[in-house]
């Protein structure tokens, strides 16, 4: 690819009639060299006149920062939700004056080997190892003794700082949701749980340690997929075959999405015969009718806090510890208070 | 920020006890200079236990090829279904060795202007520049002479290659998908069409055209926003006043949600009583009950073929043409013949 042929300090040097290297001291804004202010000047008039821009491949040989950060993902960049990690991991490097190299690997170890090796060979200041859902991994070796902070993940590896959402708090915080309007009974969990999902486990955590301090527990696991149609099929089921639930807590937006579709169509009324609650905060929350009340994950915070601490990073005193961010509580129209049982009308005496 | 001491070229020269000048011709595989198959062996060898990597920041500083290119947008990390846009870029950028800084200006020129500087600065080979919404855009001056493909939108300037998706022939998709199974009358557009809005203008002129070419012509629109709740209310009021439509073609997936609710809550059954089809294909299609029949933006592949333009690109030959990428048909559930009109009972004869 061809390109206009680009200035160089010699340029400027020469329209200013000065030497390189004073023109390289201006420009700089080196003090340790006597140049008359005429000299500046003229240099900073050469420089503006031919759009001379520095060139920060030569500066950081010298320098030995080039102020670039790497986003080194598994499939970040496709997970509709994840946007805001780039965002806020955007957005705090341009608030720091850095510029971000994105790759993803999509889980190929060779390929994510093979980034790395290309990043290390740019430079790069540091580097952001995030993945899109919560978990343990393995640090590759080729990052070790560079600058990290893991996002959405941690490592078994000690003083490796990682950014990871409350999941436990977010847990606590739906139950005291419908704990709050005065639940007790009929709380039934949806979605499956498997031990070996961070998210999963820890929001049942949380779920179970609120609903135990208001002295009750969950009634239930309604065990599906976290997808809206294997939520359709499973509350479906469940409607048809298990006594009437008082609350429902969705494990993610997507099951909520479901369970609506499956509550709909039995005849249930959100909130009125059921509440429910649920996780993620995505644009169906505020989709769906009756608006879902569900607890954010803060993709963009999550994203801004791993550069942030990334770039503060201080050698001498790694951050060993998790940082996580808090999922806020967004509330909206689907949760109500328990329906009152029903009961036999009284007659009334004439 | 500290990092550890990078074996230098030298190190490597010293370990396989040759001069810094065969490492090098060994290492960037020259074969200009005799080098005995001995000592490539110790220097590749050297070059393994030491990890050395090249440093391809003082290589570009030589070639002039940094081997990086930018995506510059407006606010494409921040819009769920542009996730693809990334994804494509990053795909085509890894299939040919490039690695890709990722930008945003959230709309502010200031912003924009200081992060094209920088990635100048860092030498970028190139630079795709993407709209999250399909318009016409000023070239940033900055980017004018050096290699840039436009995503997503298009210039006046002449000469610069844009690639679009084709959103004329996906109205026509749209109507055939209709027209295909019987429709002719009643056929409604929901969504508002303002002249301004390249996907609305395009979009209405590919159903236009393709229903003229049938002998017929839209019953009307139903004007709303392109967002759940505007058409829920819309669809709402135009089912309660005006006449039974047979099909509705919504402007994108989210105007379908809110259209679904719409007839739900009105008792009207999908495909049986009304037909929808949509636009963009996003995961909410695949989510709705019956699943939609929607005209796919693909985002993936727009983001692809603009890297793969970028990186083919002629300086002598400049593609000045617009590459409309196809928007396919994705056909599910929602589509079905028309209601035959209801008749009288014909009675019987005994």
């Amino acid at each position: 690819m061809q390109r206009p042929r680009r200035p160089t300090l010699r340029d400027v040097a020469k329209r200013a009639e000065v030497s390189p290297t004073t023109a390289s001291f201006v420009l700089t804004g080196r003090d340790d060299m006597r140049i008359s202010e005429e000299a500046r000047h003229r240099v900073l008039r050469a420089a503006a006149e031919l759009s001379y821009r520095p060139n920060l491949t030569a500066r950081s040989l010298r320098t030995k920062i080039t102020r670039t950060i790497a986003l080194v993902s598994d499939t970040i960049a496709t997970e509709h939700y994840a946007g805001g990690l780039i965002h806020g991991s955007l957005a705090a490097a341009v608030k720091h004056q850095h510029l971000l190299f994105v790759s993803e690997s999509e889980g190929d170890p060779d390929v994510e080997a093979r980034l790395i090796e290309d990043l290390l060979g740019r430079q790069v200041d540091g580097f952001v190892y995030a993945s899109m859902y919560t978990r343990q991994v393995k640090v590759p070796r080729a990052l070790k003794g560079h600058p990290l902070v893991l996002l959405n993940c941690t490592a078994r590896d000690a003083g490796v700082p990682a950014v990871l959402p409350d999941e436990t708090g977010a847990g606590r915080t739906a139950a005291r949701a419908l704990l709050d309007r005065g639940h007790r009974n009929g709380i039934y969990v949806v979605g499956e749980m498997p031990a070996d999902v961070f998210a999963a486990r820890e929001r049942r955590a949380g779920i179970q340690e609120a609903l135990s301090a208001a002295g009750t527990g969950l009634a239930g696991v309604v065990d599906c997929v976290w997808w809206p149609e294997g939520a359709y099929d499973a509350v479906s089921r469940f409607l048809r075959s298990g006594p009437r639930p008082a609350a429902l807590i969705c494990l993610n937006d997507r099951v909520a999405f479901g369970a609506y579709q499956a509550l709909s169509e039995a005849g249930i009324a959100i909130p009125d015969d059921v509440s429910v609650v649920s996780f993620d905060d995505s644009d169906l929350a505020s989709w769906l009718r009756p608006q879902l009340t569900s607890v954010a994950l803060p993709h963009h915070e999550l994203g801004r806090r791993a550069v942030e601490l990334l770039l503060a990073g201080d050698p001498a005193q790694p951050a060993t510890e998790i940082e996580r961010v808090p999922m806020p509580l967004r509330e909206r129209l689907s949760v109500g208070p328990p329906r009152k049982p029903a009961r036999a009308p009284v007659e009334r005496t004439a």
